[in-house]
C-alpha cells in the first residue's frame, strides 16, 4: 500500500486556526459540521452526509454485514496506517464471507489534542484504500473524547456486501481432504508494527502486508472454484485462525512448516522478539479451503493476482474429527498447535 | 428505559478468576474467544459469531445504513446507560431515514482494567433494548486498549434497515407550510447526565429520555402520513437540528417557545447550569415535518403511542428561503436561533 502519494492535498480545514482537535469537534455544533462538510464528506464523496443514514439499492442476493474497530498504534507504520487497515480489515471480512464488498461506514473516536493534519492523512488514506478495494464510504460519525481518555484516533468501520453465488462458505462446509491455500508470506503486518515500536532496524524496511483481498477472492468465485471456507489471518495469526476453523468444523487440519512462506527478515525479527510467526497477525493474507480437484486451478488464479504472487498450498484437512491443528515441522516432527493463550501483540489492528 | 431488571443474571465469565478486562481479551486468543463465546454471542443470540461477517436476506426495498460511536460518561445514568444509548441512537438514525431497523453490529473498545461486571451490565442492557426496538445484534468486534488510553467502554453500532414506502424523507422534501411535530418534552437526556456529573440533587430524579422511536415512526408511515422530514434531537439539541434542516432545505423554520415542552425540573437544572434547553441533547425525541392536512392525524397517532404521549405541534415552515430558524419567545419577541458554536455538553452520547 503506497499511501504517501495521497498526502499531498492541502488540508481543507484552516490548520493555522484549528491545529488540533477540540472537544467541540464532537459536540454537534459548528466545528463538527466544518469537519464533516469540509474534510470528511468531500473526501469520501458522500453527498447525503447531512442525513442520519445513507440509503442505497442492493443487487439481488444474500447480504453480508460485518464490523471491526481499529486501535492500532502507532497510527502510521511502514506500508500503511490506521486508515488503510480500517478499510482493508472490514473489506476482507466481507470477502471472507464470500461477499462482494460495496459500502462502508466510518466512525471516528478522536482524542482532544490530535493534530488535524494526522486526521487528514488518515482520512485520505481511507479514501485511497476504499477506491482500491472498490467500496464506497457512505455514512459516518465523529466523536471526541477528552485528552487522556483516548489515543489519537480509533476508527470503527462496518461493511455491507452482497453474496452473488450459491456456495455456503463457512467452517461447516470444510471437508476431509480439502486443500489449504495461502496467498503469500505471513507475519509482515505484525512485525512491521513491532519493529517500529521496539526500534528494530533492518537492511530493508519490513512493510505491512495490509491490502484488500476482495478482488482476488472475487476472481476465484468467478472462475467457479468450489470454495468451502475462507479466513483472513488477523489477530492471533495463522495458528489461531486454523484453530478456530478446526474447532468450528470439528475437522483436523495438518499444515507443513516447510510450505509456509516467512520472509527472512520477518523470521529474524521474530527470533529477536521471541515471537512465533505462526501467531503473528497479517492484514492482507488469507487461507482458502478448496476441494483437491480445484486446488491447482485456484492456485494458478491466485498466483496471477498481484496479492497472490506468493500463493501456495500449506496443508490439508484430514479424516480425523477431533478439531485439532497439527504442524509438521521442518525436521519432520508433528506437534499440535493451539490457539494463542495470552496477549502476544497488543493493539496490532 | 427500565434496564435494572435485566441485570440479575449471573455473569457468564468467572469473575473471581477474571474480574477485569485484560489486554489479552482483545488479542485474538483464548480470553477473547471466552468473552465472545460465553458472554456476547449467547446474550445477543448470534449463532454464527465465529464467522467474519453475518449474512441475511433482506425484504425488497431501499436499504438504509448508518453508524454512531458512543462515548458517554458516566457509563450508567438515571434512565439508561451506554448500552441502551448505543442501540437507541442507531435504531433512531435508521428510523429518521424512514427505515424499519433490522440488524445492528456492535464494536466494543474496552479499556484494560474495566470491571467485567460493568461490561456484563452494558451487554445485557444492549440486548434488552434491541429486543424492545425489534432489532437483532448479529455481528461484532472487541478490542482492548491499554489502561489510560480509553475510558472504560466505547461502543460503535452500525445499523441496517429497510425502506418500505415511496416517500423521500429528507430536508429536500420540506415544503413551505409544513408543520413541525415533536414527540415530547426536550432536554431530559442531557440534563440527566449533567446533573449526575455536577452532583445536582432533585426532588425526583430526572431520567434520560433514551428510547427507540422506530415503532412510533413505523405507525405514522403505516397510517399513510406524508412525512417530509424526520430528525432526532441528539447532539446540539432541537436548535441545532432545526438549523441543519433549515440550511439543507433552504427553508425558514419558525418555532414557538411556549409550545415546546420542557419539564419543570429540567428547566430549573438548565438555569443552574447555564444551559439553554433548546441546545440540550435528547435520545428519544424527534421532529417530524408533515403537511398541514396530515398534522392532526399524525399528532393523534403520536399521542396514542407510549413514546409520544406528550407530542405537540411546535412550529411551521414559512415561505422564506433564507435557511434561518426563528424562535418566538414566551413574551412574543422573535429572534434567530443559530447552531451551537462551541462545546456545550461534551460526551453526552
Amino acid at each position: 500500500m503506497e499511501n504517501t502519494d495521497n498526502f499531498t492535498l492541502a488540508c481543507p480545514i484552516p490548520i493555522a486556526q484549528y491545529p488540533q482537535i477540540l472537544l467541540a469537534h464532537g459536540g454537534g455544533g459548528k466545528l463538527m459540521h466544518q469537519l464533516i462538510d469540509k474534510m470528511l464528506a468531500p473526501t469520501f464523496g458522500t453527498t447525503d452526509i447531512q442525513h442520519d443514514a445513507a440509503t442505497f439499492e442492493l443487487p439481488r442476493g444474500r447480504v453480508a454485514f460485518t464490523t471491526d474497530s481499529y486501535v492500532v498504534r502507532p497510527l502510521f507504520f511502514p506500508g500503511g496506517d490506521i486508515g488503510s487497515i480500517a478499510v482493508c480489515g472490514t473489506v476482507n471480512d466481507l470477502a471472507m464471507a464470500g461477499a462482494r464488498p460495496l459500502y462502508l461506514s466510518a466512525g471516528f473516536i478522536l482524542e482532544e489534542g490530535l493534530a488535524i493534519e494526522s486526521l487528514w492523512r488518515v482520512v485520505q488514506s481511507m479514501q485511497a484504500t476504499a477506491q482500491k478495494a472498490g467500496v464506497r464510504i457512505i455514512t459516518g460519525d465523529t466523536k471526541v473524547v477528552d485528552r487522556g481518555k483516548g489515543d489519537g484516533i480509533f476508527i470503527n468501520t462496518a461493511g455491507v456486501g452482497i453474496i452473488e453465488h450459491d456456495l455456503s462458505i463457512s467452517p461447516k462446509a470444510v471437508q476431509p481432504s480439502d486443500v489449504l491455500l495461502l496467498n503469500g508470506d505471513i507475519g509482515r503486518h505484525g512485525i512491521a508494527i513491532m519493529a517500529l515500536r521496539e526500534g528494530l532496524a533492518f537492511t530493508h524496511t519490513i512493510d505491512s502486508d495490509v491490502a484488500p483481498v476482495a478482488d482476488l477472492v472475487g476472481q476465484l468465485l468467478a472462475a467457479g472454484i468450489e470454495i468451502h471456507c475462507l479466513r483472513d489471518l488477523t489477530r492471533g495469526g495463522l495458528a489461531t485462525t486454523l484453530n478456530e476453523i478446526a474447532a468450528a468444523s470439528r475437522k483436523d487440519i495438518q499444515i507443513d512448516e516447510s510450505l509456509i512462506p516467512v520472509e527472512e527478515q520477518v523470521q529474524g525479527a521474530c527470533e529477536i522478539l521471541g515471537l512465533d510467526p505462526l501467531y503473528v497477525a497479517c492484514e492482507g493474507r488469507f487461507v482458502a479451503f478448496v476441494p483437491p480437484q480445484d486446488a491447482d486451478r485456484a492456485l494458478a488464479i491466485m498466483q496471477q493476482h498481484p496479492l497472490g504472487v506468493g500463493a501456495c498450498q500449506i496443508g490439508s484437512v484430514t479424516a480425523e474429527t477431533t478439531g485439532l491443528v497439527s504442524l509438521r515441522s521442518k525436521i519432520g516432527v508433528a506437534r499440535i498447535i493451539d490457539m494463542l493463550t495470552g496477549e502476544q501483540l497488543p493493539r496490532i489492528c
